[in-house]
């Protein structure tokens, strides 16, 4: 267990997922297998694609959930469970998932309405288990696909992660740094991150180093001396040129220096020019503050000597569209022998049955052309199957992919996808068909639960 | 210790933090007493205050900050710290935090650049604990903010936190919990809050729970005979007004229900009618999905007869402005007797040198009417002042306002604050003066560390 996973799993969920949960034990509906599919409704704009993270965090806490003794206490003496049998509370006391996942690997690009993950399990196991997985997978997927936003128009530049400190608390710093890593960042500023998922880190020193000297020089000379030809000097305390100068004129071995606010494009020319003439073309510059993609694909554009960009709150919040609208539907209940399919027609907010699978095409060169969202049941030959088995009757099939591995798979992915839908603003929709038969599923779910003017009515799936 | 502060502190913090602390002990500098201020640099828009929020946590992390040794061992193989001496980290083997903290309560309204926390400390643990202690204030003041945004135009419905599924990570769903209590929620969702910090839980059945069973008006019945008067039906998973409808035909003793979709002003008032129609005037309406404060704030205005309002994604994202411009800036050093007031001034970043205090004035009856940022030093009659001590020498003063107390404190600072500022639209800002004697040591230490045309340059404080 590492510490991206909490200790006490069984109430970090919605009290109505443990009411439901109560109903389904005490109507008899605990032998019912039901399945939850977990999507993104649509994708916040600009963007034109996800890229699927957190199946690790799911997964961790999939397998180490359940519900301690005191936490059984504290729910018995709830007034809400005043009417639910002890045998209830025993049940939970034993609790562990027994069900069966299928999901999308980490690092894929998907769209709107396709299933990241699959839940098929004891419908109390696969009820409570819905808040965790929608906020460790959405907000892994929100991170990572600004990551992917920001490598994408970096023109080869390093991007690192330095978010955690503008992070929705620290363990979103941590989820942060790994999504981050996943969407393409070199490594993080965050030291658990190393320690517990081996992501490089980076970092060197801050405006209080400098401070803490009575003079700048000095303080730069005094980190030199320790980090040697590590040493990344933040110059821009007083001045950054000035601090540059500082800093060769001691003839310090540093590696490279870090500008951290004003004008990136002239400060870079600037400090690049005085650090070639001193003979130090080697150094790097290191640009941190108020970055966003926007910002770095502008800067690459104009061809500004910074070598590495640091990137804290926007990529950690996602600023522009700090969350995606996750949901977590059931699709499918087994009940006594008998399978129906089950679909929600809320205003605007319909839900398509089934136990679906996501189809992928691809030209012959490997680029992406389609998507075809189907049933499971389906097949479609030539394409690819997103989602693949990762948990069976509880137990982990195969171990997962190293963080490297998922980092890859989330490159080779993007590299598939064509260009118009890798650009910053934009693109229309990619294509993402849904198959007949799930459409005819719909239909005949539909006119099982709407009266007939209804379904006639405004409530096609928009 | 409670799962809101997590096992492992020591090494969740920025590597600069780490190499600074190596740097400064091996420099010498370990005795240096440093003074660090957290603060917000500007308010986002269009926000016109804060509410302050979080400090237990810092206290809980501050009081808790160790290193274990398998994150020491991790350390010390770390290419960064090759030459750092080995008795660096038998010291930080045993480091705690040893220091003075002063804060501004919990639940109290701030202002941009006005400190929050106050940590005085050897410079190292100072340094080391600049991270978390941003992450966990900050956030918490985010959403704090945005909770006291939706329950000021409320007119006095209640508002609950629903959001733990869409916050950054489970973790944030808990932090997001307690803030948004403190911004004046009724309760939360999440039954983990309320299990650690006693914050009243809600919630009863998602759609799930209907498509659960083959009818709707099976599901309301089946749940209604578990939970009785205390059952909230979420009645639109196919149509919201027929779905009470087949509540009230079957005579369910349900409290009330829940609108998840569609025009909430509409469907409410149908709802209204045909519950009044029926007789149960007394049934409560609660809506969920996509609310902001805009839209609470205009259904309010339309008398939409919604008694609850469930408020999850916009509330615990604080979607409109997701991070705050936190800031942890040196403000004094203390080295060998000699006590040196410190500050940075790059571009459109430059932060206010010294211990300060904040001197808030108001008018007899208790109205707000100005805010003075001083010196600690300084007195001014008549003040309230806003910064308290609250650990002394590493230990905690006294113990810390429960939930309750903090929630109404809130309450009492924002019916003290002039309507204009509570108003969701940006007011001017609140008048904050800086005191002579701020100014006057701020320019002391331009003068120190800027060269003449720069200061008289473009590097006012804006």
């Amino acid at each position: 267990m590492t510490s991206l996973t909490p200790s006490r799993l069984g109430l970090l969920t919605d009290l109505y997922e443990l009411t439901m949960a109560a109903g389904y034990w005490q109507t008899g509906k605990y032998y019912d297998v039901a399945t939850f599919e977990l999507s993104v409704r649509s994708l916040p704009t600009p963007r034109s694609y996800l890229l699927a993270a957190g199946l690790e965090q799911a997964v961790e806490y999939l397998q180490q959930l359940s519900f301690a003794p005191d936490e059984i206490a504290f729910l018995q003496k709830q007034p809400t469970f005043q009417s639910v049998k002890p045998e209830f509370f025993d049940f939970l006391s034993r609790l562990r998932f027994t069900g069966t996942v299928w999901a999308v690997p980490e690092g894929t690009v998907v769209f709107a309405e396709e299933p990241l993950l699959r839940v098929t399990a004891p419908i109390i196991e696969a009820q409570l288990a819905e808040t965790y997985l929608l906020a460790v997978m959405t907000y892994q997927t929100t991170v990572a696909t600004k990551a992917a936003r920001m490598t994408q128009v970096a023109g080869g530049r390093g991007i690192v992660e330095f978010g955690t400190r503008r992070a929705h608390g620290p363990h979103a710093g941590l989820l942060a740094a790994r999504a981050s890593f996943i969407g393409g960042c070199l490594g993080t500023s965050n030291v658990l991150a190393g320690f517990e998922l081996g992501i490089p880190t980076y970092g060197t020193l801050a405006h209080s180093w400098t401070m803490a000297f009575e003079e700048e020089a000095e303080a730069f000379r005094q980190f030199a001396q320790i980090y040697g030809p590590r040493t990344v000097l933040l110059v821009d305390t007083y001045d950054s040129v000035e601090g540059v100068r500082k800093a060769l004129r001691q003839g310090l071995p540093f590696r490279g220096v870090r500008l951290d606010s004003g004008n990136f494009l002239e400060i870079s020319r600037q400090v690049r020019k005085v650090l070639n003439a001193a003979g130090r073309a080697d150094a790097q510059i290191l640009a941190s503050g108020d970055l966003n993609e926007y910002v770095i694909e502008e800067l690459v554009r104009q061809r500004a000597p910074i070598d590495l960009f640091g990137v804290g709150t926007d990529l950690v919040t996602s600023r522009d569209a700090p969350a995606l609208s996750g949901i977590y539907k059931m699709v499918e209940i087994e009940s006594g022998g008998h399978v129906r399919a089950t679909a929600k027609f809320s205003e605007s907010k319909i839900s398509y049955p089934g136990t679906k699978q996501v189809f992928r095409f691809s030209e012959s060169d490997g680029e992406y052309t389609h998507d075809v969202l189907g049933l499971a049941s389906e097949t479609f030959p030539g394409a690819d199957t997103l989602l693949e088995p990762v948990i069976e009757n509880g137990k982990l099939i195969r171990p997962l992919p190293t963080l490297d591995r998922i980092q890859a798979r989330a490159a080779e992915n993007l590299a598939r996808l064509p260009a118009p839908y890798r650009r910053l603003e934009a693109a229309d929709a990619y294509p993402v068909e849904k198959s007949q038969a799930l459409r005819d599923l719909l239909e005949a779910v539909r006119s099982r639960y709407l009266p007939a003017p209804a379904a006639a009515g405004g409530r096609k799936p928009s």
